[in-house]
């Protein structure tokens, strides 16, 4: 298939290079020279999860915060550090993450190249706990 | 941190390289020439769905099957096609694919290097129903 057509197909399934999926800024109060897109989510019928992938320019950062649901993380290209609570990873590509619900993380890009990563979160939270975990 | 170690955290948290997970050869009734990691599961304590890394060695295939989950995939590397149902899409790095649950599906290595992609599933079936769809 063309790489400049994202696929609808009869049996709900989609298709396509991330790279034709609208890219949208993450608001300057949670990220810098960040970039966000949704490539599945609940409006394309995925009942569980979305998928997305986010781009960090180099210089930028996505600010420490919490929420009650996980992550699960692939690294594509780049070199970014993650915090998670107080403990520093270093990743590149082919590293992966998970991050539990109501842990403090905080990522920033360490390279001269653009940071991307995989992104996967629950449609609902995963705990009615809302308060950052003590580890 | 070293790409030879898989770091288990006192949040829950676990960072590692994908190439130092166990690789296990997918059963021959299910694949051929095909290989699986399971990077995040729920026994590493992911409330709602597992990320694996699937390599298709070159002449590989996973064979027609159908299950009442979805998936969602992302093509790391490598040229692949994908039938859904009775549609063939052709892949390569940087295209995602969301299947839904109980439709058909089936994927080829159509290169002369391994195709690798990321596949998500959630723990639990998503629908109660096993049939096949038909679209």
């Amino acid at each position: 298939m063309a790489r400049e057509e994202i696929v609808l197909g009869p049996c709900g399934e989609k298709v396509g290079h991330y790279s034709i999926v609208k890219n949208e800024p993450v608001p300057e109060n949670m990220a810098v020279n960040t970039w966000i897109r949704w490539l599945i989510r609940k409006e394309d019928g995925a009942p569980t999860f979305a998928m997305r992938l986010f781009e960090v320019e180099p210089g930028g950062h996505i600010k420490a915060h919490h929420h009650p649901w996980e992550h699960e993380i692939f690294v594509l290209e780049g070199i970014g550090d993650v915090r998670i609570d107080n403990r520093i990873y270093r990743v590149t590509s082919g590293f992966f993450i998970y991050i539990p619900p109501n842990v403090e993380h905080e990522y920033w890009n360490r390279g001269s190249t653009t940071l991307k990563f995989i992104c996967i979160i629950p449609h609902k939270p995963s705990t009615e706990d809302k308060n950052v975990k003590k580890c």
